[in-house]
């Protein structure tokens, strides 16, 4: 993976500061720790697991299925799944039918991911399906050591397994959370972390702290008030749900109180797919308001190599410029083509991640890419990157409202 | 459809001048006139089309594909479409390759849409599909009369449709553009365009001036500065590429030059799905900077209905208070949380639109809400809501560089 930064590099703050609160912060916070962890306990479930299921329904919201669904749809064009995966994240009843139809419920194994263990959204289809289908082997659990949907699946007899300490839902994709049920699929998981472990040792191992990473969450942090929307845009769709996985993590992390201040601070995350968006969101950046960094991240290669034909179309041979052009070198001109565009401007801060292929080792390094900047600015903006209070408001009163309907 | 209103409704402005310059703007701008336009020309090509076709490819990007797109995947949950409906929006080869796996080329019809009828992703596509298939009744083709793409069609011997004078890409989807695709797919055109009528009756009906949305508009224009982001919460999945039209319609109209000042100004739109987004942004929108409108869509009647099923599950009885709920009833009582919770927050304008049903009539008079809604902000803001000057300069880059590559 290249990051090439096309805006001031900020010498202002303390490197070596940040580095050293990053350090310090890296013994406490556990996605850190995810990619030289164990995973033999995965691999050999996996390896024993019934040949006869075809279909994997993830039970799960936000944390628990936004990181599993961005690698699965990322590899998806590419390699054939060896199992169909599925994720409930609604309690959308359009949606939980749909999904329903798509499946022989025989051939399906649902594993219900819940770190409290009492996420209602979960709860609620859990129940739907457990009251058509409870053995125990239909069921993998994962959730909090001691949760109370621990005990209810020690109880049912089912496996459980255990997400690590420390990591939150949002940046648990490299744990079980995500690698089991894309082992399920076929994923090749150690691929998936060898890339984020040299994302890893390139950043914690660069003595020289000149990283482009280190850059970035500078000036993003630094430039805040100003720009206070960060775009990516990436120019393949097998990104698609990268681009909501990152989403959760950056408006989930950076949307806070400020720890010292309490002052109401936020960074906005948006996903943008080009060229698909060049003829929708383009025009905004180009001449909007000077709020957006934006992000280009490009694929260096593509399978299959297709070619426009070299064929004239009468009236539209003005259009002969494309022909013999094999569609991955345009779709990157067009790429290129936005990104010069976009440098003549001013006041738009720019940067180009390039990623080596469609395949697990380049997604497992772009996700921890993202984790860690995520970490940085959460800690230059001065808030507290792991939590969510926010959302605790709204849950409250809906077992208000759900109690109230008892009575 | 209902619209309710969280925030102060503004009194400075002159209501009755705003509605002057639309009613004169309606007189030159087509979209206006698409809920009273005659269809017998679409629906009797639909009514004599080869029955063996199972599937529609639309060759379109932005404005020839989105709104098409939003209103084919928000009905598709409740009535299995007359034929397969697929668009092709990117010259990434992946996906390319991916939507050819999908389909039997013998059972296809091309639907090639292009305004200007020089669109490079189109284009080039129509060229890697006419090199297999280049029989006139395999091609249908919608664009401007006397285009380039026009004349090529006429030489080829296929039907061509025309776009209605002064109607601009993203605010197409009720001209043939998006009528044609849906209609040949089963759309009920008639109910889709009656939906919009009735919107536009009330609106432009109603003496009185003082209707929600023109009450919006003027808080939107306002209050530009601070609340720059405006986001859509839809409540149901059906939704989801609903919100994708949305941020082409908003951002591309809004996101310019001030047309006196010659000042960058723009609103960013952000489309999100609930209960899944409170996983995800709702924590930035709670807790993050106060820069954002929020607009809950909620849906009054789902079908078909699904009960919680009253079962205890061992540990997990807290959770009995969903019991008997039907799901429906949970997203809408999600949703109203989510509105509360918000209101007890300050300074983050709110307000809450409810459509019927998923029905053609309900998407119909949604699409032209936000379209009249575009337009009074535009006009509000003092900008050219129908042009988008800012995406050329990308387009002269990428023909440069392809005509290096000749040389």
């Amino acid at each position: 993976m290249q990051n090439k930064l096309y805006f001031e590099k900020l010498n202002i703050l303390n490197k070596k500061e940040l580095m050293k609160k990053i350090e310090k912060e890296r013994n406490n916070i556990g996605y850190y720790n995810l990619p030289k962890q164990n995973i033999d306990d995965i691999l050999e479930f996996v390896d024993s697991f019934d040949k006869n299921i075809e279909n994997i329904m993830v039970l799960g919201i936000g944390g628990s299925s936004l990181g599993a669904k961005a690698i699965f749809e990322f590899l998806k064009p590419i390699q054939k799944p060896k199992r169909n995966l599925f994720f409930f994240e609604s309690t959308d009843p359009l949606n939980i039918f749909d999904l329903f139809k798509q499946v022989d419920i025989n051939k399906t194994h649902f594993l219900v991911i819940s770190k409290s263990g009492e996420t209602v959204e979960t709860i609620s289809i859990l129940k739907y399906i457990f009251a058509q289908k409870s053995n125990k082997e239909d069921y993998t659990f994962i959730t909090d050591t001691d949760s109370n949907l621990d005990k209810f699946a020690q109880d049912l007899g089912s496996k459980v397994f255990y997400l690590p300490t420390n990591v939150g839902g949002r940046f648990s994709v490299l744990s079980v959370v995500g690698l089991l049920p894309l082992a399920l699929c076929g994923v090749d998981i150690k691929a998936l972390l060898n890339g984020a472990k040299d994302v890893d040792d390139s950043f914690f191992g660069n003595k020289e702290i000149n990283s482009a990473l280190l850059d970035k969450a500078i000036f993003y942090a630094k430039n805040h008030q100003q720009y206070s929307i960060n775009c990516i845009f990436a120019y393949t769709q097998s990104l698609k749900y990268f681009t909501e996985w990152f989403v959760q993590l950056w408006g989930e992390s950076l949307g806070k109180r400020q720890r010292h201040s309490a002052c109401n601070i936020g960074l906005t995350p948006i996903g943008l797919i080009g060229p698909k968006d060049q003829h929708s969101f383009l025009q905004l950046i180009m001449e909007g308001k000077r709020d957006k960094t934006i992000t280009f991240i490009k694929l260096k290669e593509f399978n299959p190599k297709l070619n426009i034909p070299a064929i004239s179309l009468p009236h539209l041979e003005a259009l002969n410029i494309l022909n013999n052009i094999a569609f991955h070198d345009l779709i990157n001109m067009q790429c290129d083509s936005v990104i010069e565009a976009l440098l003549n401007e001013k006041e738009i801060p720019l940067d180009e991640i390039v990623i080596s292929a469609v395949d697990a080792k380049s997604i497992g390094g772009l996700i921890y890419y993202y984790e860690l900047l995520t970490s940085l600015v959460g800690e230059l903006i001065d808030v507290n990157t792991y939590n969510q209070p926010g959302v605790e408001a709204g849950k409250i009163i809906l077992k208000d409202k759900l109690n109230n309907i008892l009575k």
